[in-house]
């Protein structure tokens, strides 16, 4: 049997994938390109576990390639660099999020929007230049085009900078654009999972007034004490969602699941802006008189271009802003995928790469 | 059996009711305020037929207090002014739209976004200040403060400038708002009837390129020869909806029926604005994947302030900006209605009221 593209390259790499739509990982050799004039090559460190790794290792999306390796929240130490890299030297801590390739020539990549390029490549799942399949970082190194690695600012400890990668940079970008990172606005988050509650520390750190609107009440003490949100409410309580109607300019919503928009709609003040993060696999109801009476839109955003990924880490250092993170070990990959699943987790695992990855 | 408030005001006036959700007009009589300090008193001349007046009449939003007076695109030449008036003089052409009423408090109120504020009153089947029920157009006369009362400019047709107060500014106002209003922006409208119409000659007017979109192939002629559209896209052709995908900065969708969105946010450029301007009563399908990549939103809006309601009739006078009307007579009202819910008509019906409402 002659061997596929992605077995023939020089360096032979390690890491776990999914083999079939069951989802579970298990240990998988492969191989990853010679570094090139401009590629940074990485030892792993860290990876964070996104919730995207469930829907992609069970192909809940239809789109997912076996075997599927995933991992787009990693952060590693440069151990090569190409004759052309100018960014990196060996040593640097660095980081690569969900992407690692675009087209470079579109309007959005011109305009460091690389996250929207039509030809954008994600970090696993994709297909890369050379045309075979991209592998992610739940592996013991990468091997990135210089353009899509970031560089870790100091003070950032490594095992709590991975989430922002993907989770940090997915609040950040739109909290910025739509006009929401700015004192005294009132922004509200949907969702305290490994998203949400980095929506509530950037938000925080902008100078906004913080809502967690959530639907499990046990977790007011949670958002308020630990993660400095303003206020609470709890979806399901009609008292207090009536008594917040109209009192936000933007809602960060961070809910994959299947969700009612119009009390979030409802919570808006006049030209306010629901935010859809999370991505349902069906389509959500959408009532429409609510938004024309206030002028109110729905929007959306997918992480952020190389750019302000920077600027979001480097932000993030300065204002001492990490994830909460559960490190777990490699082999507890499985375990881990299940209990994010029902949201046991606070609030993202990141596998321990460097010291549990064992090559078998 | 004692009297209604709405019929102890010292004006009688005469108009065709709807009785119950049958919504049939009948003849009516009725009585309105005298003229007050702030207000105007005109004979109406024409009234526009607008979809809500169907909605209304049979109580489709559930809103609706009988006998229900509609119309609301109201031309009339001005008979009586309060002592405080300082625009407008007897003999003076004027016309109301939606609103008749407001707080003048709140801030949307003081950003003259009257359409905005929360105690908005509409032109009918609302409730105002005094308590009384508001009716509409359909009427031999009516009695409105004067802020609320526009100036039809010279050269417009009076009948053919009565939808521009309902129709008119609701494609004017979010064309404007939503950066749409500019030469070589790229603007579909979804939906080629008393609305959409309208939305093709104010964007062509402000210079965008215009594709209308609709399920009629037969309209295409008309849209392009007659209402001077640059492209025209059968929405049910996959063919065609391929090739125009990517295309358009913004589309105003018109359709007030529930309809697919997903393939209307496939025709938008990213960061492309779908605005939604009919109401449908039952919600809509949001597919959340492609406002994501796309960094798509989804708004709305709502007819318009006073002060940019008059901004648009200015401009329509300057540019000959007018509706494609049929002028029907009082009595053809039921008949019209009737007409206008299966959509045959082009594109507006207006009441000659002037000279077809007779007293019995």
């Amino acid at each position: 049997m002659s061997k596929s593209p992605e077995e023939v390259h020089p360096k032979k790499a390690f890491g776990w994938a999914a083999r079939d739509t069951s989802g579970v990982l298990s240990p998988f050799e492969f191989s990853r390109r010679k570094t090139g004039e401009e590629d940074v090559a990485f030892k792993v460190i860290y990876c964070g576990i996104c919730h995207s790794d469930i829907h992609s290792s069970k192909n809940e999306w239809g789109i997912s390639m076996y075997p599927l390796l995933p991992g787009h929240e990693i952060i590693g130490e440069v151990t090569e660099v190409g004759s052309k890299v100018t960014k990196f030297k060996v040593g640097d801590k660095v980081g690569v999020g969900c992407l690692v390739g675009s087209c470079h020539a579109c309007d959005n990549c011109k305009n460091d929007l690389e996250s929207y390029c039509p030809k954008l490549i994600f970090a696993y799942n994709g297909i890369y230049h050379d045309g075979t399949v991209t592998y992610g970082g739940y592996s013991n190194f990468m091997v990135s085009n210089e353009h899509f690695v970031l560089r870790i600012p100091e003070g950032l400890p490594l095992d709590a900078a991975a989430p922002l990668l993907c989770a940090g940079i997915t609040v950040f970008s739109p909290l910025k654009f739509y006009g929401l990172a700015e004192p005294s606005t009132s922004v509200g988050v949907v969702g305290l999972g490994g998203v949400g509650h980095l929506a509530v520390k950037f938000a925080k750190a902008f100078g906004a007034k913080v809502t967690v609107i959530s639907t499990t009440p046990a977790k007011e003490k949670e958002a308020i004490e630990h993660l400095g949100a303003d206020a609470f409410i709890v979806s399901n309580n009609p008292q207090q969602m009536r008594a917040a109607m109209g009192t936000m300019d933007g809602i960060i919503d961070t809910v994959s699941a299947v969700h009612p928009l119009l009390p979030l709609i409802g919570l808006l003040k006049f030209q306010g802006k629901l935010i859809l993060v999370g991505a349902p696999d069906k389509p959500l109801e959408l009532p429409v008189l609510p938004l024309i009476f206030g002028r109110k839109i729905v929007a959306a955003s997918c992480i952020g271009g190389i750019k302000e990924t920077q600027e979001m880490l480097d932000f993030a250092a300065k204002r001492n802003i990490t994830a909460d993170i559960e490190v777990v070990s490699m082999d507890y990959v499985n375990t881990a995928l299940e209990r994010l699943a029902k949201g046991d987790v606070r609030y993202r695992f990141v596998i321990d790469v460097a010291n549990t990855l064992k090559e078998e």
